[in-house]
């Protein structure tokens, strides 16, 4: 049986939108798992209520204390020993639950899943990436998303090889392109980082690398990941994010424009760490919660923390 | 008389589109203008007959040769020396035109404003800026889009300057407020160079530096001059002319959405060389050279030269 530990009072809409998703995911998948409500058990109870999970489902997992959105990530997971962040790091930490999920305190978020959990064995520095919507209709990744702000070749490297690895056996992408995002298509194009990655993902052998991709290509098809560094990814997120609340003011109904709804794609797992630990987007309602929750079971299934510690290891070389 | 080189040859549907918006220029415009056509006579007098221009509005200025869009811009420009953007530039630097403008080779035109028509003392890097359509309908400025894939944060610090003089004399922003393209709001985030690049901007006294934008305020009217390296910018850039293509092509009529038809606007100059240079998009048409002729004349007319000239004196500090 999956257990996975979900952080009931992370995000503006928490707990009610995390139970929400919870039922909803209870409800479409058949997959048996079981929940760990971490948080104030007087804010999860009346909401319970209201939204019944079958108790075979579920157990609350009281924890006293609470990490604002605004506060300071690593004091406040040091001070704050029994907020849901830290009892739900304690707990995948000690193998009480096999995924944690929150929506919460993004830094916090990220100090645990390196500090608590840590980086796999071979993975420099773990990453964060974020869905793409696609003309077709399908995902791509674009990674990293602001996890690494400065990277070497060799960071960019690995964000390749974890990104494929998430893109095959999540994404259900058979064969993942990775593409370079930079500004010009010719090999030798960039700037110094861009033309030094290029070399070692052409000769990478764990990835399939179709080439540089231009800002164009990140909407299309052209590469299902998309590397590079944190800084240009976190504008290129945020930007594209922005398209769907511009046009979606303007009355404008498209399949298409919906897709640009980031918050419905839950979020993406912190990719290298050791344990199965998603960070959702403080916005994250029912559907993002239940998506993060299918995410978080496909890792699980799949074993992809396995495959990249086997990508990592040594030998694999 | 304002006197302004337009190269014939340059662009994907030059001369006649070049032709077109030089038309459209002078019957929309009270400027008098006199246009210097450069390029292939016999490609150029069959089109002016089918679009006469007042016979007293231009001249044909022949060149026997063409740079073309693949061509490697130092070598053409040297082996070239006939081609209409080497002679436009032998033009511009004798002081035959006021103001030089070509949709052609980029990386050509890059080379003949850096070498032939040279960078004002004092400016470190010239730059190029692009236009951004923001959700009230006014434009604002992106700087750097790709001329400089690698900047220090003196650069960035001077792209500022050059970029706020544009907006204020070119787009008529009385105070245009400055923000430093960023992965979070607060100061102390970012990259190295976002880290470094803020305390310079925030003590430019020529400038009105409003802090940090993420990528969610580019399309906004956060600020008017957004600063960064251009290997992000010109990631940004293309990824938000893209999303024009995608949305058109679901057939969603929209007036902002046809704001996002960078076509449109032209191009913008090279900002920090000692004389005008506007270089235009491949597939500019008659609109985007009508407007890049706007903007030469506004150029001269608000001598943005010699303010940019002024604002670098050493004595200006």
């Amino acid at each position: 049986m999956i257990r996975i530990g979900l952080d009931m009072m992370g995000g503006d809409f928490a707990p009610l939108e995390a139970i929400k998703g919870a039922l909803e995911f209870l409800e479409e998948e058949g997959t048996p798992i079981e929940l760990m409500l971490i948080g104030d058990e007087t804010a999860i109870r009346p909401i319970l209520s209201q939204y019944p999970l079958p108790a075979d489902s579920y157990k609350i997992v009281h924890a006293s204390q609470v990490i604002e959105m605004q506060e300071h990530p690593t004091r406040a997971l040091k001070e704050k020993t029994d907020s849901s962040i830290a009892v739900g790091f304690q707990m995948l930490a000690a193998g009480k639950i096999d995924a944690f999920i929150s929506a919460g305190n993004t830094g916090a978020m990220m100090v645990g899943a390196l500090f608590s959990i840590k980086a796999i064995e071979g993975v420099l520095r773990p990453t964060i990436g974020a869905y793409i919507p696609r003309e077709d209709g399908s995902l791509g990744l674009l990674v990293d998303v602001g996890l690494n702000a400065d990277c070497k070749p060799e960071n960019l490297n690995q964000f390749a090889i974890l990104g494929s690895l998430f893109a095959k056996h999540i994404l259900n992408i058979e064969d993942p392109g990775v593409g370079l995002v930079n500004l010009g298509e010719e090999e030798g194009k960039g700037n110094l980082l861009a033309q030094a990655s290029y070399p070692l993902l052409k000769e990478n052998n764990q990835i399939r690398f179709i080439g540089n991709i231009e800002g164009r290509d990140i909407l299309k098809q052209k590469a299902d990941v998309m590397v590079c560094e944190g800084f240009t990814g976190n504008v290129v997120l945020k930007l594209a994010e922005s398209v769907y609340d511009i046009f979606k003011s303007r009355n404008i109904e498209d399949d298409h424009l919906n897709r640009f709804n980031f918050e419905s794609y839950g979020g993406v797992p912190v990719l290298g760490v050791a344990k199965p630990v998603i960070i959702g987007h403080g916005i994250s309602r029912a559907t993002a919660f239940k998506n993060m929750i299918r995410i978080a079971c496909s890792m699980i299934e799949t074993d992809l923390t396995g495959k990249i510690k086997t990508a990592f290891k040594p030998e694999a070389d």
